[in-house]
């Protein structure tokens, strides 16, 4: 018996991919699910690869069984391949395992000739239809399967175009086409000397063969080489039915969403236009109808389609992208995938599929994609509004989408007027030809930013999401001239103070003010029970990093199961405070310098009251004091320019020997590097009183609120640790002062006692620090900079965003973990941590806890949590439940 | 058979500590030695441990081995215990496994009583001696086994001083003793309700008890308690024969050492006093010969005594420290121990013993610490005007060793005023009360540096030791003004200018000038004989990092068999290439960073060459430029000044505008954290042609040299990488322009391509890194700075050296390796790099590779060398011997 190299699509399944290529399993897919496909076969990679083994011949018995699989498709057809009265047309087309741009494209319309052509335009009653085809096989045959130039054949055709009035392919008469075919077919001849073939069983054979040697044209094997693609795999080859929309009234052609792609509704969505062939849809001859006026122009039409709608959905088990030709009240589904969607259509997909029993709950959480939920987050325009302005003509340019979120707001080119405008209570759109760190000042007071240039790497990019700031980038249309401050476009000129509004999820650029709306998750239903099914599976923890009440109540709304950081510098910031801390660290001695850590006391202990009572039942993990001391006094440069301007002028002495002093001890305090210097533990062991101060506020504050009923979980965090001792110093100050107030206070509270792992000593010596250490929290910022000796402020203003758009880095590691370096680092502080104490508590509180690829790895090896800001929970949330499902198998 | 509870000396050996205690089995050895030792037994430790289990009863058959071996010793010594003609007495001492502060003290003259002492005063021929004797004896076992106060006693005898005219132990007469016996006697009496006994068994009895309960005795409780040594040790008791040096002028005492602890040579070196105890060598009343002329005083004693020191120095195997009394003309060896001695005779008697036979060349190398060969290599006073000013009385106080060397010149009270006398040609040694990074500048240009206070690892300590700068610290005796420019110690007052001296190796301070002499390792035979010994041994490689040609001599001269570092930095700071380096920094554009870089080329060139001379035949690593480029402009500080006060002023509106224009371009090069920047491998990338300037001033150089028949093996090395493909970009770089170079200069030469490990992260990814590096060189600077996260030039300033004293860190980590931290890096990437690798070249160039704990390290995890300054390179070759030594035996 010969060998099977022929399979019918009814033979077929998608698992048979290497057999049958992509194409070939898709077909064959399709025709089993029961769906209307043109009757198809595929001829498998195996006699592709005899083909070549036995020297470019057909293996023994392919070319019998094609003729029999083509018989198959005349019966299912009711048409004759090469009759002239019914004449069967099929497309020809290559399909290996995986999709290969480079190899052969199409051959249609393989089986017209001069005799079957006129059934076609009988059949069709149209005969300039039937000959525009047939025109088409030459050229097509010629190009492809015998290698000849297409512009031959182009430029013929512009001879004939030039004639005509329009000038358009559809301006060509039928005279004129049936004169294109015979000098087609005269310059095939005179190319290559011979005829074009009139025996269809001649085109097929030649069409097939030309398939398999694209297998090895240059493209095809470029390609392979580039994505190390092996030459061992070969091609199928893909018979199809031709089937045509343009056979009248009761046929045409369609594109449609099975749900509506924008909103998710469950409606069919899409383009329909009767008597016509898809070319036509695309050459925009006629306006097509849209999808739901089929019912009334066609309802059977309308019914068949609503029905396989259904059936793909209920086979793909996902929205589908369809197109589709009706053939003489016939519907063929000629391809189908799934849908490209909005974010909210995404969710609202997902979530409605798992209510109507379509896919699981497990399965909604893994198709939304964090980015998805995250756009939801960030204010948007009101769809109603954003539309009448792009019906407007408003919408004047598309840049790149670099950070999502809409803003409206006045165009300023600098970014210190942009800071004095915003200071002036202006909504400012910063637009610049790009921003350096220079402009980060200016950025962070917009509302949005727009730049001319720059990638999604770029420094607007990088700035702006870090911020949490809509920011449109690499927007080449416009031409933005800070120094005339305005932009121009085509002749348009946008000046500064101009109203303009941003889309920074998808790129869009409008002049004039769009009302944006916030999300708010409560209304967001779908959302919602998307995040709510996804908690249900994650093993992570999800926390927020918060420094305010106002910020604690938020993550909480977005579903924080606690604090992971609250820094309390800000609290040091703080205008009210300020003089005393000024005072504090200026102090001589310690007993000055606790004098004003007392004034201090009072404000610190108000603030933490207010965060436990936000985070009422829930962990808050309280970061000591971090910032370098100096950084609460004014920066040496402007004491330095101050001072010499003072002894020139000769002004005011006692002004001048004030600011000298002040100078002095900013120089004796200042730093080469000061994120290695003192500050953190090291300033909290070196200046006492300080650590002490805090530990006393927030056990008074959780001692306080507990008496008036708050469920208090404050758990104390040392910063920067690099060596036990730092620990073990600042154990026994807290242990020591926390018993101290809650024998005062006259109550216990639950705390507990931990530190950081940012310094690549501390991660490496964990299972020391666990012996003291009742939690760790990663500072991957930190880590990540010691661990590359990256200065983050530095770094990414002066090489970082260069080193990742030259691929000297594969991602910018601040923005997500780096799993080679940082990550081994991680894991042996897990490691070390719970070989010390197995019931540690592991979290993360870096930038990187809002990040999908690092949630991945923190839920791999063995976290308790991640901590991320407020806004990034529900991303964190999602990524969380979908790092559980991808895992989940290689666990068990 | 009852258990041994007693052990002649002759019964036990050094191996029995446990037993007999450290100072039982100290005698047994010396004594089975065939030394003449006063004859003793040892009561066990076990013999301990069964009083305490039996309720303080001594246990069946103990007190009659103690009387058994009491008249062995009677035997030996011809003597009897309580016999009143020719009475033997003993000392009881206790003696625990270890050496234990607060037991109890030696009991002196047991056996002494009314009758005893009657013969002992006939046979020494001195009543005054017996009587003396006597009291002693009362007074110790009345305090020390009986616990009464000393005072009781010592108040007593003050009473009888006071009567004389000297006023001391020695004025008081026969007669004043005998009453002191009297009285002592009745203070015994009223004190305790009991008579001193005059049973001599009686008084051994009790001593012995008393030594037993010392083990629980509060002091030895605590010590045991601190040190975590164990109570179920127990003590042993020693029981020795008395010998007296007084009994006539065929007796006497001495204290001597078998070679001279000096210099190290071959001869007895110390002092002998006749007819006297060793305790009137302390009270100083005649002065003691030295110990040669005892050999025209008493040949035979002198015979004796060289025969006695060359049987302990086989024995012992070392120089012995022996303390020794002669008892009517027979020798008695009291104790021995090995002797202290200066580094100079450490080493000539290490070596002079391993050429005797005494000891092997292996053990000489063991016995030589790292620091006396350090000692040897700093400049130090000529000892004989060093003796000189000794005598003249100059030397007026000794403080802390803080860094090793003899420096002379003018005393200096503040750092400027240092720079500028120092730049005026002055030999400067900075006084300062202590000094601050303020002051850093100014040691910099001193010759050495004295503070008042401040320990080892003090700032000024520290900063000494790594400048190769003398230094005596906390000299606490001196009191130093700096508002007066003065130092006063009592009445004498050193003002700014006034000439002193500084002996860092030994923390003496001299006025007036004294010689210094450098080393010259030529001359010194014994320390380049024990050097070749430790080259035969270690295994490690010894490099050095050096600049310059010169540097490159003098580590070849101390010995490196290679550059470990050629720092290229300072190249681009000498002055005249300055100009050319700054137009490069500040060049706009590529082409005009390249028209400035091709100026540079010929200076690099030239200094290559010079360097490749100096080491033909050995590798030289150079390191691509590693500093930021914003160091070589002027500082931001400097310009912001100089702006201001121009603007201030209207004076010069040109200069203003270049300052301005400058000072822009400073600020947007100005980085907060330059450690962490843009530098290095980084800048090498962003800013091209830097890299290929060098590369191609280092293959010239090599390929020119090479013509001349110069051996030359360059290794290119890339500092501050973090990640592979910054490697992969630099590996690109040198492969192309090294390959054009030498096709351009016609010869081939041999050069390695490699990478500095110095950043966590390139510790993490080493198996990646090797890949593309033919070597690694750790820069264990950089990488304890990050992998602490201190910037050390911050760190020590501010909290570093607290953390030492406070034991925060055991060590500074810049000084000594953190082997616990950093060192898992280390050998992680060693590791990661051999995989990889198998062949990779493994090396240190950080501080860390003169630090002999350090080299222990670097030998373990299996490094190929280190490299250290030239000064160290003798330091190291010694210290990597001993890691072999060390290890030798575990590797085996």
């Amino acid at each position: 018996m010969t060998k099977k190299w022929v399979y019918l699509a009814s033979e077929g399944n998608k698992d048979m991919r290497d057999l049958l290529g992509g194409k070939g399993a898709g077909l064959a897919e399709m025709t089993n699910a029961g769906l209307p496909v043109p009757p198809s076969f595929t001829i498998t990679t195996e006699a592709c690869l005899a083909y070549f083994k036995e020297g470019k011949q057909f293996p023994a018995g392919m070319w019998e069984q094609v003729q029999e699989a083509m018989r198959k498709l005349e019966e299912q057809t009711g048409k004759g391949f090469g009759d002239p009265k019914n004449p069967l047309l099929v497309s020809v087309r290559s399909g290996a395992r995986v999709s290969m741009p480079g190899m052969m494209d199409t051959v249609l319309n393989v089986g017209l000739n001069s005799e079957t052509l006129k059934g076609l335009a009988e059949l069709s009653n149209n005969e300039r239809f039937a000959y525009d085809a047939y025109r088409r096989l030459i050229a097509m045959f010629g190009r492809i399967v015998k290698g000849l130039k297409g512009e031959l054949f182009e430029h013929k055709l512009d001879e004939y175009k030039a004639k005509t009035k329009g000038g358009r392919d559809t301006d060509l008469t039928v005279d004129m086409l049936k004169e294109i075919v015979r000098d087609f077919k005269e310059i095939y001849r005179q190319n290559l000397g011979e005829e074009f073939p009139e025996d269809v069983w001649e085109q097929i054979r030649q069409a097939i063969c030309a398939v398999f040697d694209s297998w090895f044209g240059p493209n095809a094997v470029t390609y392979r080489r580039h994505h190390k693609l092996s030459d061992e795999w070969g091609t199928a080859v893909n018979i199809c039915t031709m089937v045509f929309g343009n056979m009248g009234e009761d046929s045409g052609t369609g594109v449609a969403f099975t749900r509506n792609p924008n909103t998710g509704e469950n409606e069919l969505y899409g383009e329909y236009l009767q008597n016509a062939q898809g070319e036509d849809v695309v050459a925009g001859i006629r306006t097509p109808m849209r999808i739901a006026e089929l019912e009334r122009v066609n309802p059977e039409i309308y019914r068949q389609f609503t029905e396989v709608a259904r059936m793909l959905e209920r086979h793909y088990r996902d929205m589908q992208d369809v197109e589709f030709t009706v053939e003489r009240g016939k519907l063929w589904i000629l391809q189908t995938r799934s849908g490209k969607r909005t974010a909210r259509a995404a969710i609202k997909i997902a979530v409605d599929m798992a209510n109507e029993g379509l896919i699981t709950q497990e399965e909604a959480v893994a198709r939304v994609t964090p980015e998805e939920v995250d756009v939801m987050l960030h204010p948007m325009f009101d769809p109603e509004a954003k539309r009448a302005a792009q019906e407007r003509g408003d919408m004047i340019a598309v840049g790149l989408n670099a950070s999502p979120g809409a803003a409206t707001g006045i165009a300023v080119f600098d970014a210190k007027r942009a800071a004095d405008k915003a200071e002036a209570g202006a909504n400012v759109i910063l637009v610049r030809p790009e921003t350096s760190p220079d402009d980060v000042g200016g950025m962070l007071v917009s509302k949005g930013v727009l730049t001319q240039h720059g990638g999604a790497t770029s420094h607007a990019a990088v700035v702006a999401r870090g911020n949490n700031l809509p920011c449109v980038a690499g927007c080449e249309a416009i031409t933005v001239d800070p120094d005339a401050a305005c932009f121009t476009i085509g002749s348009r000129v946008v000046r500064e103070g101009d109203t303009i509004s941003i889309d920074g999820t998808t790129g869009e650029v409008f002049i004039g003010s769009i009302p944006t709306i916030d999300v708010d998750l409560a209304r967001e239903v779908e959302l919602a029970t998307l995040l709510r099914w996804a908690d249900g599976i994650r093993r992570l923890g999800v926390y927020c990093n918060a420094d305010y009440p106002q910020d604690a109540a938020r993550g909480r709304a977005f579903g924080a199961e606690g604090i992971g950081l609250c820094r309390t510098e800000h609290m040091f910031f703080e205008a009210d405070r300020r003089p005393a801390v000024v005072s504090m660290i200026l102090a001589k001695t310690d007993e000055e310098r606790q004098k004003y850590l007392d004034q201090i006391l009072p404000f610190q202990r108000a603030d933490f009251e207010g965060i436990f009572k936000a985070m009422d039942g829930l962990p808050v993990i309280i970061r000591l004091l971090d910032a370098p001391m100096h950084e609460f006094l004014p920066s040496k440069e402007s004491l330095i320019e101050e001072v010499t301007r003072l002894r020139c002028t000769g002004e005011n002495p006692e002004e001048l020997k004030k600011k000298e002093q002040l100078l002095e001890t900013v120089e004796a305090m200042s730093e080469i590097n000061p994120m290695m210097g003192l500050r953190s533990v090291r300033a909290n062991i070196i200046k006492s009183g300080i650590a002490e101060m805090q530990v006393r506020a927030i056990i008074q504050a959780g001692c306080r609120q507990a008496k008036r009923g708050v469920d208090v979980h404050a758990e104390i965090m040392i910063p920067l640790v690099s060596h036990v001792n730092e620990l073990k110093h600042q154990y026994e100050v807290v242990r020591k002062v926390a018993a101290e107030v809650m024998r005062e206070e006259g109550v216990e509270i639950d705390y507990k006692f931990g530190t950081m792992i940012e310094t690549p000593r501390g991660a490496l010596t964990a299972n020391q620090l666990a012996e003291y250490a009742e939690f760790f929290s990663f500072g991957t910022n930190d880590l990540t900079q010691m661990t590359f000796g990256f200065s983050r402020d530095d770094a990414e203003g002066k090489f970082l965003l260069q080193y990742v758009e030259r691929k000297i880095l594969p991602v910018n590691p601040f923005q997500s973990l780096d799993q080679e370096g940082v990550g081994q680092l991680v894991e042996h502080a897990v490691k070390g941590g719970k070989a010390t104490r197995p019931d540690i508590e592991l979290g993360i509180c870096g930038e990187h806890g809002g990040d999908p690829d690092s949630i991945d790895f923190f839920h791999r090896v063995g976290l308790d949590y991640v901590s991320c800001s407020p806004y990034r929970v529900p991303v964190a949330r999602l990524a969380a439940a979908q790092a559980e499902l991808r895992h989940r198998g290689r666990n068990g």
